[in-house]
């Protein structure tokens, strides 16, 4: 090369790369509150290459596909950080029911009779369509039969955080806490070298969990260098009980027992003290906020806007479809912004900017995944989605930020990459067909009713 | 005719017919909780002639059209039951602020600066196209220029409550009380024949309102027979104010000032007491529940679940585009019903059915148009939309209702008809392109960034 072009980085592809992407706007995430224009992304093997000026790439890269995208905006994808996706299958299965009553009368008497690898991995597939169709490109999941849920992820091309799921119940996948940990691990040891995949430890929630069970857990997490992904204070109920049982309150229960550390997600944190956030920001820890699944079985509201004041990350989530009944992280940011403000009486809170970094980079460090996922930066992979925010509904426009949080919704995703490979092109899926879904869906709906 | 005839209705119009619907559900709102299966609805001159089975409706009628809606379900038109509409003008211009620095600092100098009959008319016209692609055949508004959104909303086919706005305040429209009065009823006088419109006197709030024009207001409301429409305990710092100035609570103030009756509707309704909630219930006055807003400017929750169990009735509104940010009422609807079962800590409150009344016959009671819209009944104008509900993205599904306020999105409305008219076709609105649409908005986006 000569000296002239010295300046640029030197890459081992350079000039030719996979993918060029050219839209009108780029939201990095990093750096916080950035918006890009008419800059583009370059993508060689998956990742990151380089996001630069337009005009500057066209001189700099020869793509093998160039995707020109006016009126758009990209964001990186995001990231669902609760689900339990194989339950689409129960999509309005059991509404306007309390937590304890909609699990004991409705959720797990029909999971008794019909939970299975092949349950699992359709239901997966299902809401796998579903995110990649809104703009999700990871999900961090929690149910039994984990690795049929890897195998619909990965048949889908979508990243997935595998909960190996611990309950102190037998169940159609386990039959004692050993027996759910030796699967769990199993499921890992197969799917552990899968890029698109990463594993945490998932025991179900304090009041399904013995403290034995967590005492494994907590080694075989520190051993293993994994996560630990678990439902905690949901419910006064739950709380309630704990104080009954255990006389402390469920998160000082998991502290006792030595749960807490930078690698450690608390699922829903709607009753939370003062005191119980700054326990969990001072060990690193992490929250999943779930706001429509709290609102719709009556839990609360999670008090975010001091959480973002005291410095303890989240990242948001929808839960399942049985208690959402959508895995749409575009409403979940939303609400999520919304209720930060209207409960917090302060209308500055949880700003667009701020909500799209729960939804993404928050995610990504909680999942620990903060390295290779969660922002348009170098090196990260291409896990991207585009919005696109020239439709007549959407104007007039005055802040793109604003508009993918508070006007945009799911149904103005465009398009979608996962490591670089589309998923989502002009609104089209392309893992699976659209109408193999819907059978895959009328199926198992004539199954539930019939049980 | 013959005998066996003889037991079927007989109308002017028997056999032939304007338009036959025949969906696969119909939820007529009236009677409450039912979901009709194959039956179709029979439009005659703009009215529901009949809704009866499907197999009987092609023996009794020869319709000019006939839509055969398999996998849809078809409702009355939603009703927003509070817009600003032209402030579509200003969708996310100002976000993250709380009400009266929101107000003050943004959208009054702006308003101050532009405000005329052509951008009420041009914002209006956007709001009606945007409500009509979402299932809306009617709103209930409240802004300066009131003939110019009549015309609008003339224009696009669309129903209307026209609120004739009062502020103790110049604006570029009116001079002060007396003339925002003689221009209201002039507007009035002007489209009163109009079969679409209805209109309601619209004091803006007891903050900027006085006793004097209050008092004014009293009286024509009882002499012309026009409902009253105002924003009512929006904010703690309205309700704080009110009794430095006044000595009592605002609702207490318009109380004491003759304004409730069974046509009084309060906007917002956030900050209310038990006893107040039972005041506004005895004088048979409405509730506008405008959730999205509420939250977005930090104002707060108003408790529908309370509302719902002292029988005080309640619509749904959006609010305006530049608090919301869309006009989106299955957003508000399924916003309404989660937020009344996680503030009130029940699951079991504002189940589906319930959250669809109050988005239709809730909206029409408060109007005072139970008797021609709000549900799908004999002699009622055929305001109606279908949603489609067998997407992949939507199964799999166990109940319709809870469907529609849970599930389905304002982009899954297929069709729209008010009085029978064609507004929505297969999601294409019919009234006005939209090209025409996106550039008006962006000529009016440029024209409030060069304030």
């Amino acid at each position: 090369m000569d000296n002239g072009a010295s300046a640029l980085p030197v890459t081992e592809n350079f000039g030719q790369i996979d993918l060029l992407i050219e839209p009108e706007w780029i939201i990095p995430i990093e750096p916080a509150g950035l918006i890009l224009v008419n800059h583009s992304i370059a993508i060689q093997n998956g990742r990151i290459l380089d996001v630069l000026p337009s005009t500057e790439a066209q001189q700099k890269y020869r793509p093998n596909e160039t995707m020109t995208l006016p009126g758009h905006v990209v964001l990186p994808g995001l990231i669902n950080l609760h689900t339990h996706a194989a339950m689409n299958l129960f999509r309005g299965y059991a509404d306007d029911l309390p937590l304890m009553q909609w699990l004991n009368d409705r959720i797990w008497p029909v999971e008794a009779r019909l939970a299975s690898p092949s349950f699992v991995h359709d239901g997966t597939l299902l809401a796998c369509a579903e995110m990649l169709r809104g703009g999700v490109t990871c999900f961090n999941d929690m149910y039994f039969f984990p690795q049929a849920s890897a195998e619909a992820a990965v048949r889908m091309g979508m990243r997935a955080a595998i909960g190996l799921v611990v309950i102190d119940f037998p169940s159609n996948y386990a039959a004692d806490v050993g027996d759910y940990l030796s699967k769990g691990l199993a499921c890992r040891d197969l799917w552990k070298d899968d890029p698109l995949l990463s594993f945490n430890l998932a025991p179900h929630a304090p009041y399904t969990v013995s403290d034995a069970s967590f005492e494994r857990i907590a080694v075989l997490a520190d051993q293993l260098d994994l996560g630990i992904h678990i439902h905690l204070h949901e419910t006064h109920d739950e709380i309630a009980q704990s104080l009954k049982q255990y006389g402390i309150r469920p998160l000082a229960r998991l502290h006792r027992l030595g749960l807490l550390s930078p690698q450690f997600l608390a699922v829903h944190a709607v009753h939370l003290e003062i005191s119980e956030i700054e326990l969990l920001q001072k060990f690193g820890a992490h929250i999943a906020h779930c706001p429509s699944s709290n609102l719709k079985l009556g839990s609360g509201i999670a008090p975010v806007a001091k959480m973002k004041q005291l410095g303890l990350n989240f990242g948001i989530g929808t839960d399942s479809a049985a208690s959402n009944n959508r895995l749409d992280s575009f409403a979940e940011m939303r609400l999520a912004s919304l209720l930060a403000k209207g409960v917090s009486g302060d209308a500055t809170v949880l700003d667009s900017h701020q909500s799209l970094h729960a939804a993404t980079l928050g995610g990504a460090c909680a999942l620990g995944l903060e390295s290779v996922i969660g922002s348009i930066s170098k090196g990260k992979f291409a896990d991207l989605c585009a919005v696109r925010l020239d439709d007549w509904q959407l104007l007039p426009r005055f802040d793109v930020a604003s508009h993918l949080v508070n006007v945009a919704t799911r149904n103005d995703v465009s398009h979608v990459w996962v490591a670089g490979i589309h998923k989502l092109k002009d609104g089209i899926l392309l893992p699976i067909d659209g109408g193999i879904l819907a059978d895959t869906a009328e199926m198992w709906q004539n199954r539930i009713l019939n049980v």
